[in-house]
Order: C-alpha cells, then structure tokens, then sequence
C-alpha cells in the first residue's frame, strides 16, 4: 500500500547542507563553476544509474543521494506472510541459549541472511558462563509441617497447556544464575522486593529479616535487583511469582491462555537474576583466549542466595495461609484473600517453607549471527539493527517476534541491493544469543570490536519483541536519534487506519504513559541502560540507540509486562491469535525499523538532532535542582557551574543547528564538510561517556542516561548523582563528597559535549 | 639554504591512494571522465591560486594540495636569529610555574603568538597545586655531632656564578611537592635508590634502612620514584646530589660553569619529586569548577616523606666522611675517596644528619597559551606542536630553548598564512606552564578536551629544550611517525655540512645509543610515557606523538642529563656560548618541527607507517617471550594465542599497506576515500588505548607503551605485563593471574587493533 506520507520532516533534514566561506575569492569562483558542472553531471549520472526506473522526474522524498526511492521500497516489499512464516519455523522449538536447537537456529538465520544477500555472514561464537537447572532433579519450592513432612510441592515442569508445548526440550521452570541451594526457613513477603519494601518490614514493621526466605511478587524493578535487596537483608533464598495484579489485571482464572493472553495459574516466569554480561569475562570479551575468572571470583559476581520462580496458583498456597500482619492495602494483589506479611504461617504448627534450587553454572559456546551490506561512499561508517534469538523456551514474542522482523528485513535490503541499491553506510544486521542470560551475546561482541564501534557506529536499532500487541509504539531512545524516529513513523501506513494514516498519527493518537505535561511530540523514553541488547552499545561504546516494539494500552493495563513473558506459553499460536492476529503491527514495527535504518544509511546528512540532546539534558538537570538545589545549596555544592554547562550545551547545540540552517540553501556538496558534520552528530553521544565509569560500576559509562543502581529511585538521568543523592537519603551523609564530584563530572561532560560542537572546541 | 634534499620517502606517501572497485560500470567510466576533468581543472586552480610564484612548472617535492612548496618556505624563512633573540628575552627572567615572571611570560607569548598571525590565541588557565620553599627558612642539611651542635650545613642558595644570575627571583634548591620535615639520623648511601639500589642494602648487606636518611645520587631514574623507594624501605628522608660522575664525565672541577658547560660544585638540580597532573584532581580537570581532593586526599597521592637536593660540593662532605662497609664498585661515583654505604660516620663520636625542609603545597593559577591556524580542508583534524613556558629558574635549555623555537614556527606558519598558504589540517600552538612540576599545564588541559583531542588529534609534536647540545638527533616517537620522522629529516639541512648534507644524514652518522643489532635506521626510542607533556596526549588521548631534541654524544658522554639541568646556571649566556654557539643546531630542530608539521598538515594522505607498528609491537612480543616463555608455559599462560595475534596484526598492516600500494597510481580524488584510510591511519594509536587503564594506574591507558611502574625494568613496553612480572620474580607468586589477566588483555587489544586496519573489522 502507498500512500500520501507527509516527510516534510526528511526533507528538512536533506536539505541542511554546510558551507564554510573562506579563502581566495577566485578560487570560489572557479570552484563554484566546477561544483555545478560536477552537480550537472552527477546529476545525469544519477539519472542513468537508475535501473529501469524510468523517467518519473522530480526529486522524491525519502530517497537516497541516487533518487532511489528507498521508502516506497520498504513499503511494497517488507511481506507480512514472511514475517508470520519466520515466526513459525523459528518458534517450532525450545531456543535456550547454549542449547543445540538454539545453535540451531543461529545457523538457520545465518544461512537465510546470506540466502537474502547480505555479506560476509558468519557466526561470532563466545564462551560464557551459562545456568541450567537440573531435569531429573528439579527445582521445588514445599511447604513442610513441624516434624518436615512435605505439606505441599510447586509444579517441577510448567504444565503444557497445547499439544505443540508438550515438548521434551522445555526447560523447568528456574532462575539464571541463581546459585543451587536447599535452605529451610520462615516464609516473609516483600511486595516487589524492592529497596523501600524491604526496608518498610524491617524499618516500619521491625521485622527482622535474617534467615528467612522471602518471597516478592515480579514486576516494577528487575528480579536480579529483588534477590540483590534480599541478599542485603540477609535473607537466605527468595521465592519470585507472578501475582495476577501485576500480569493478569486480576482477570477471571477460567479465561486465560489457551483461551487468551493471560497468564494461567500454571504459567511461570523465567529469568536471569544474574549480572549483564559473561560474569567470567567483565569488561574484555570471552573470547576463546579469554582469561576467566576463578570460579570464586565470578560465584562474588552473581547471586549468593537461590531464588525460584513459581506460578500463582503455587504462590497462593503460600500466600493463604501466611501469618502475621496484613500487608500495607497497596502491597495487595491480586488473589482473593488478604496478603499478610509473616514470618511464617498462621497455623502455629511449626510450619516452614523450603527452596530446592539445584542449577549448574556451565561454560557453553554462544553463537552470534554478524552479516552486513557493506556501504558505497561510507563504507566506515555502520548503523546497526539487533535482535535476539535465544528464548527461555519457545520464544515465539520474546525474541523470535523481532528475529522474524529482523530476517524479512534483511531480505528486502538484499532485495535492494540486487537492483543495484547499495546503501551510503554499512548496514550491519546482528542477531544475539544468549540474551536472555544477561546480554550476554551482545556484551561480549561489544567488548571484542568496542574500538571499531566506537569509532565507526552510527547508530543501533534494537528490536527484542516486534510485539506484545497491537495497540501502539513503544521507544526508547537516544535524544539524538528522536526526531529520525518521528519522521521515519510519518513514512509508515498505520496499522490501523481508522486510528490515523500512519504510524506516527497512531503513535501521537495512543499515548502509552500519562504525560505530566502536554506534549506535541510522541511519547519516548530516553532509558538505554539495560533489560535488552541495546545497553552496551549505548554504555560502552557510546553508539546512539534505538529500542521498540507494540506494546498494549499501558495507561488502561498497568501491567508489569505482557501476561505470558518468559513463560512456555510464548507460542506461535499465542502470538497469531492473541498478540498480533493478522500481524499488522508486526509489519508495522518492521517497516518502520527498516525506513529508519534507510535514513540512517542513506541519506547524505545524518538525520540527527542535537537540540533534543540540550532539551533533554536540561529537563532532567532541572529535575535535580528542583528535587536537590535547597540541600546542595546548604553543602555548597557548585551548583552554579553545573547550571552554566546546561546553558553552554543548550547555546552549543543551538549554534550548531543555526550553521546549519543558515547554510541550508547551498547544496552540501563538500564531502569533507558534509563528513565533519556528521562526525560532530554521531560522536555527540561519545562525549557523554567517561572512560572511568560510574562509581563501583566501571562498565557503566555514560554520565548522562543510565540505569540507576538503586532502580526503583525517580529515573535513569544523570545515574551518578541521583545513585549518590539516593544514598545521601538513606543516612549516609559521608558521600556529599562523592556528590560534589559528580556534580563536577556531569558539569565537565557537559561542557565537554558542547566543545565538541564547537568549530575547533579547544 | 636550499639543497637538493632526498624526499622519494614523503612522495610515496602522498602517492599513495586507495580507490575501491565496486558498483555499475558505466557509473564508473562516467566517473573516470569526471574525476580527470574535475582533476585537470584542479590543477589549474591551483595554478592560478599560488600567488606570485612564477611558473616553476612539475610537481615539487613536499608540497601541498596547491603545489605550494612549504619546504622550501620553512627552509627560507626559519630565522636562527630570530630564535636566539626570542631565548634571550624569555630567559631574561626566572619563570617558575606560578609566580608572576611566569605569567608575564605567558601573556608575551600570548601577544607574540598573536601578533604572529596565529588565530583565537588565549590562555588556558587551571587552578593547581604547586609547591614551593620557604625563602626566609630555607631547606638545609645538616651535620650535626653527638651533642646535636651543627658542624656542617649545605648551601641553602645556589651560588650565583654570573651577575645574571644574581636574581632575588632564584627560587632556592627544593624538590617540588616534597612535603616538609625536620628529621634526624644516620644517613645510608643507596647509590641511584633504584629498587635494586635498596634491596643491596636490605637484602645483600642486612643493612635495616628503617628509619635513616638515604643519601642517593641523582640520575637512571626519576627521581620521584627514588623518593617511593626510599619510603618502602622505610627510610624518613632522601637527600638528592648531583654526582660528577653522572653529570660530569669526573671533569676537574676548576673547568666547570661558568667556564664550560659542566656542573660546577654548587649547582643544584631542582625537580618535581610528585605525580604527574595536578594531584588535587586526578584523571580530571582542574577548572575553576572542579571538586578537588581533600588535603588528607590529595596527601596520600604525595610522597610522605621530605627530601632536598644538595650539590656535589655538599655531598661531599657528606660522603666523604660516611662508614659501613665499601659500596660496591659499580656504585663509587666520580668523587675523590672511596664510597662507603653507611649507616652513619667514621668518626665514631656519633654524628648524624638533619634534613630541614620547609615547602609549602598552594594552589595557583597555571597558565597554557593555546592558539591555531585552522585548517581549510580538514578544520577538523588537528596538528598538535608543544612546549612548556615555565622553568626552574632561568630555563635557557629546559624549556625555553624549545619556547624559542616554537615561537618563531609560530612566526613562518603566521607568515605562511598571510601569503595565502592555510594548511590542510589545522595546526594547533601550545605552551604549557607548570611542566615542572609533573607536565600539570599539559595533562589538565588534555583531561579538559579529552573528547575533542580523542576524536580529532593527528599528532602531537613536543618539543621541550631545543637543543642540550649540537651532536645529533635523539627522538622519543610512536612508531606510526617514525618514517614521518626520517622522511622530514631528509628535508633538513645539516647543521654540519661536514656530517652530512641532512639532518638525516647527520641522525644517521651520528647514533646516539649502541644498538643491538645494527640497523639501516636512525634511533628513535618508543617511550612517551612521561618526563615531558607529551605523556597525557599518548597516554590518554592516544594521540600519536613525537618528543625531540638536539643532544650530545650520548655514547661517549654516558651523562645522566646535560650537566647544567634544572640549575640556576641554565642561562642565555650557557645556551649561547656553550649549547649550541650559533644556533645551528636549535635552527635544524626548529625547520625539522615545523616541516614535520607541514607534512603532517598540508599533505592529504597522512604521512603514518602502519607497519613499523606491527614490527615495533612484534619485536617487543619477541622479547617478551624471549625472556618469559618458559616461565609462562609452565604457568599454562596463553602464549599461542598471544603469538597469533601479533602475527594477525602483522598480517593486517602489510594486507593494509598493500592496498594502499596497489592503488598508488590511480590519484587518489574520492575525500571519502582518503578520509577513512586517513582515519584509519590516524585511530590506530586509540586502538591501543585500554578504558579502564593499567593495573592501580587507572590514568595511564596505553597498553603496548607506557613507563613501567618499576622504571628500572627493561623497557616501556606491555607495561602491564612487564609490572606484573617484575612483581612475580620478585617473589608475589599470587600475581600469575594478573599476569594471565594482562597477557589476555594484550591479545586482545592487538586483536582490535588489527581489525581497525580491516576493512570492516566485525
């Protein structure tokens, strides 16, 4: 379907062109007739070049420096059936990383890239350190009597609840990396497990939580930081569940998966509580001459307690009959009787609950899929699109979704290429393993080629899920890349008309987070750090990054994500009929991800902007005044350079963007020009990085956006202050120091960043 | 004087050029015809465009895009004159770091830079630490007998030995950053206070040193590292002397300053016994906003225990009187009796010694001039030249005579410029302050534009004394300059005629270290690490760089420096008369920096040699497994992999430098084209450069060069493996797996390296 796309937007972008006048007047004038001739003939050689194409005339949006119209490509060749056919072989079988029918599917999706044309495709395979859970002696969480007799025993399996699911290859329900362990004690709930929950029953509730088992609903912060706040609070293993509140919306139990997408009570979360990466490897590659770690060393790394994860019908067993105080009305959720804190049970006879974890920490290959097309006039310069390919089971949402994307993509750029369309920039598709283990695919390969990444990447575009719905957009995104997004969802058919006519009506029309203030532009969030393949690039490598996907009504379900997440349900057969029927949003996603990759790799000036950058750094810099400025005052904090270095950026980006405004008219036609400018967009995110990490998290560089380490704490801004500040909170007045410094750091990383934008910045 | 100099060398560089073949054929023709016409009128302009230079008609040697001859004009124009009449007013005063001769100093540069032709001149001010004796308690050492009575005291001022240097500005002797002390005991004398200087005494003579005064020679080691040892073994202060036989050759005395260039007995050498920055704010800069370290903080990073410096008059009588047991042969120095070691006095009647040292730690503002003449193609790419503007006292050598040179390069670039000559790239001015006090002006300025300088730094080109002497050529290079280097020379008249016709020639005749193995090579050294401001943009920018001067026979005069170094007596009469009388030699410097920076800066492919890379990084492996191997193989260390990518790198720079060859002839007229070999050329220094810096020295990031910790140990190679196995075979047996850790380290920043030289490299 073609329609009338407004791509004003693109069009701005095209048009910045830079000029700088100086030098001999005769030279110019010389170099003025020659530049046009040059512009004549490149002209007519752009006219001839063009494969059948035809003489329809006239400058079209959205096309490459060749008139190749890349957009209306996208849009008549990315194939929804492929996608749906791509999704139903990749999601035939369990995808666990480490596995052979993970393999598997890495050397299908290789073999299909290089079938769909893409170049030098091959397999960038990595040693790390992997956790399996014990088949013939699984897992279990009891409830034991007063004399130890088992009372009760969770499911060891997750019940298969379609034929395709019964499947030998289904891995029991577990932790990643959680260490094995069978420890006995009384029962405490912790809510979400969160920092201030566990503080509230030992602070508010003084309930001392040493010794105990805790069990924490998922949701709101990630379960490795549950089992990290359990491990502070000395409890000995943590039980994890998923209440309907947070997965189910409290729905009707008799109308759940298979009859919709709702978790059953049988349904069970899967997850990693481990750390990003190969914990044997931190910061350098496991590369097969890797130095690891002992496993001492890397055992200090990961969680020491065990957790396990179970369905809410086991949870209820627990949950029922737990004594103590009723639990605070916001920590109730949704299953039918008052959630009482503990410890223990209300039966007085000694009962207590037992956690048998029994995984093996196993050193496996992981096997990413690099293939690239490599890039006419700037070869060196790469914008990148990842998604993951191993699944804690099937996978069919979560990530086979986003690899049945990613290989229709690749398809139609091998398409393009086949008609002679080769890419201004190198467009390297990548797809990880091993994700679901901590990044871990996509932290090593970053780790092993950081210096080319960091000096080449343009930008990342992530897509984990295509989608969890169909309802609208959800972005995270760098600052610098948020108006390509826009104007990339204006070149995209909506996938639903009656909504409006492209994606980005759609996206404008569904919010999916209640704004504080009215805004004109689609909702965005500028959180990278982590939960997907993105965070390296971003941290690490300081590569501008991209993650989306279709999401549901976010203000309507508040849930903490999709109902079936991780669990054996994520089928095919869940995904065809419940999560996208018809797979429009999926070819929406999917276009979108590919015209955005186009504008990234084709068009001459890249389309970024830098003004969203100073908008968004003093956004959050206000928010830390507005939240801090009274107490750092009173600690002679310099509150006043920090303020001037927000001014500075906020002038240098403004500078920037009126050289290029001002000289918009004059066709950029100095290559070294157009290349220097690029170079300042593209390295601007480079600038918010400090090679000495943030404090205790050396992996973690960029000053500006990263995941707090206290991440239930406001935001992931300025993760330095606001991790330091959070501290400060919490009664621990000897780091205002700590502070001090980085408020410096963000002040010099912020002036630094404007030098950057500056004509020589010396 | 014009000469028909041998520049085959630099025209293969700029005949080198790449053109990828890929893409239609009959866009390729149309090209072909484009570029030759694009290239033909090319010419023209620059025909037309030189200004009044006749029609010499054919290519010259070493000339720019505009067949301008920069060569010839360096040759032309540098003035020796000039230069000697810039040393005499810079060096008409003492210019110590922080006080106001200093900054006069500064803003004459500023304005003569100015007046110069130089653009945005400006001064780069921080707030530093400096430190500095008391003028009315100076530092002292004394003799004191039995009943504390001093029966001996050393000179505390130098002796002014010509009426210019009878200054009331002489800051007395003192070692900067020395923190102070009033001690007494018996003295030891520990020969250099190298490591292996003190475990003699420790270990070979069972000579407790805790809690004595060590006596130490100045000279092989930096002497801060001297203090560092003297406080592992305990020792409650150092004296520092100038032995004759170190600085003196054993001259006799009554030949010394002001009659020849010798140290005459009351010469003192001053220097820094501190860190190198500013040690209130290490890794960042010290703005007017910075946090700095608390006095506790910053004390920590200092030496803890005093030490003065005395002259060989002084030490003498010291020395001379000493008991113990005989020092070793190799430790008797050039003074006239028989060296003893101590602890204490022959005479039996219990005499010690007292050091009174009174220095005070303060923080002023340091000043950096910074100007530029920014490039016409590549305004983004900066040529780097610097040197420092502060002195120990009058600074004729160190650095003055470097001041002297650098303004009038200042002075042929401005005129240069106003002849209608703006180079390629911009060529960015510095002269820093507070060298002396551990390159402080350099490394704050290098932490406040590290982003900028990582992004766009070509090269930095240091230059601190001109000339210590007329003989020959010693330079410290990154070996990716190393042929710039050899092919600049060939373009630089002799200053003796009688050696050869350039300097080339003279470099080449006149070696100034025995080598191993001969080679058809001039020597250069690798070591950048530190002892002058080069070291913050190698080691932490990756900026490649060069340090040069004119020196003496270092082989027939094994001095520890030139004799007059850091003493009151570096004077314009000493340059004048005894340096270099004439100026022949600081005139030959002063073209070879400034054509170095034309190369470096006018011609469009870089003038860098990947290959003597990969050979410097192989030979150093070579060495490394020649003196480690089998020790490493019954550790199971990682040699293979280690050996394989040292042959990968090989592999990658000549497949690299193949290309380029292969390419030659074709011209090279795509900017994209040479841009990113240009890059590629110019990043492979940041490939070496690891984020989280060297084991507990988090500021030095270069993995294949850098001062080893222990400096005495071999060379300035894999530092990091170089430290841990020094450590190792000094007993820590626990360190293997930091020696694994940093040979895995190694291997995999060679590995990135190479895959930089890739076309790719994913």
């Amino acid at each position: 379907m073609m329609r009338g796309f407004d791509s004003i937007d693109s069009m701005n972008h095209e048009e910045l062109l830079v000029r700088r006048k100086r030098g001999n007047k005769k030279v110019l004038i010389f170099l003025g007739i020659i530049i046009a001739a040059f512009f004549i003939i490149g002209i007519l050689i752009g006219y001839f070049s063009r494969p059948g194409n035809g003489g329809s005339g006239g400058a079209a949006p959205s096309t490459d420096g060749n008139n190749f119209d890349y957009v209306k490509f996208v849009q008549e060749n990315v194939n929804k059936d492929n996608i749906r056919e791509n999704l139903r072989r990749y999601s035939s079988e369990p995808r666990l990383a480490g596995t052979p029918l993970d393999e598997k599917l890495a050397k299908t999706i290789e073999k299909e890239w290089r079938e769909n044309g893409l170049e030098e495709v091959h397999l960038a395979t990595y040693e790390v350190l992997l956790s399996f859970p014990n088949k013939s002696n699984p897992n279990v969480v009891q409830i034991l009597n007063g004399s130890n007799a088992v009372q009760f025993e969770s499911q060891k399996f997750e019940k298969p609840l379609t034929d395709h699911e019964n499947n030998s290859n289904v891995v029991p329900p577990f932790n990643g990396h959680s260490p094995s362990g069978n420890v006995k004690g009384d029962v405490v709930y912790v809510n979400y497990g969160r920092i201030e929950d566990f503080e509230y029953v030992a602070n508010n509730l003084s309930l001392n939580i040493t010794g105990k088992i805790v069990i924490a609903r998922y949701g709101k912060i990630f379960r490795g930081d549950k089992v990290k706040n359990a491990e502070r609070f000395s409890a000995i293993a943590v039980i994890l569940y998923s209440d309907p509140q947070d997965y189910n919306m409290d729905v009707n139990v008799t109308n759940t998966y298979p009859n919709s997408w709702w978790l059953p009570p049988t349904g069970i979360q899967r997850g990693t509580v481990g750390v990003d990466g190969d914990p044997q490897t931190p910061l350098y590659p496991s590369t097969s001459y890797a130095h690891r770690l002992s496993d001492m060393e890397t055992d200090l790394l990961l969680p020491r307690i065990p957790s396990q994860p179970i369905g809410y019908g086991d949870a209820q067993e627990i949950l029922s009959i737990m004594g103590g105080p009723d639990a605070p009305e916001d920590w109730q959720g949704g299953l039918n009787f008052t959630y009482r804190i503990g410890p223990g049970f209300l039966d007085q006879n000694n009962s207590t609950v037992r956690v048998i974890v029994n995984n093996n920490n196993e050193v496996r290959p992981v096997h990413n899929v690099i293939g690239y097309i490599k890039g006419k006039e700037e070869p060196d310069r790469y914008v990148l699109l990842g998604n993951h390919h191993d699944a804690w089971v099937f996978g069919a949402v979560d990530p086979l979704s986003g690899s049945a994307a990613l290989t229709e993509i690749t398809r139609v750029f091998g398409l393009m290429l086949s008609k002679g369309h080769r890419p201004r920039r190198t467009v390297v598709f990548c797809s990880w393993d091993a994700e679901e283990y901590g990044l871990v695919g996509s932290v090593e390969w970053v780790e092993d080629h950081l210096k080319v990444l960091h000096q080449r990447g343009v930008a990342l575009l992530n897509l984990d899920y295509a989608a969890v719905s169909n309802y609208s957009l959800a972005v995270g995104t760098s600052p610098l890349l948020q108006d390509a997004l826009y104007a990339a969802a204006k070149k995209v058919p909506s996938p639903d008309p009656s909504v409006g006519e492209t994606l980005y009506d759609l996206w404008t029309a569904r919010p999916i987070k209640k704004m504080k203030d009215p805004s004109p532009d689609p909702y965005v969030t500028y959180s990278l750090g982590s939960g997907s393949d993105m965070a390296a690039f971003y941290q690490r490598a300081g590569v501008p990054s991209v993650d989306m996907w279709m999401t549901y009504n976010e203000i309507e379900m508040p849930l903490s994500s999709y109902p079936l997440y991780h669990s054996s349900h994520e089928t095919f057969f869940a995904y065809d009929t419940f999560i996208d029927p018809g797979f429009s949003a999926t070819n929406t996603i999917t276009q979108f991800m590919a015209i955005l990759a186009c504008d990234l790799a084709c068009t001459e000036l890249l389309p970024m902007d830098v003004q969203r950058y100073s908008a968004a750094v003093s956004n959050f810099h206000q928010t830390l005044i507005n939240s801090f400025g009274d107490k750092w005052q009173k600690q002679n904090v310099n509150i006043e350079a920090f303020d001037s270095s927000v001014q500075n950026f906020t002038a240098a980006t403004k500078a920037f963007q009126d050289i290029l405004d001002a000289d918009k008219e004059t066709i950029l036609k100095s290559p070294l020009d157009l290349r220097r400018i690029n170079d300042q967009l593209m390295l601007l995110e480079r600038a918010f990085l400090n090679p000495e990490g943030l404090p205790g998290r050396p992996s973690q560089k960029h000053v500006m956006f990263a995941p707090s380490q206290f991440d239930s704490y406001v935001d992931n801004s300025f993760p330095g202050i606001m991790d330091t500040m959070y501290e400060i909170d919490h009664g621990d007045e000897g780091k205002w120091e700590q502070l001090k410094q980085q408020v410096f750091i963000a002040t010099h990383i912020i002036q630094s960043a404007a030098s950057t934008l500056e004509d020589i910045g010396l």
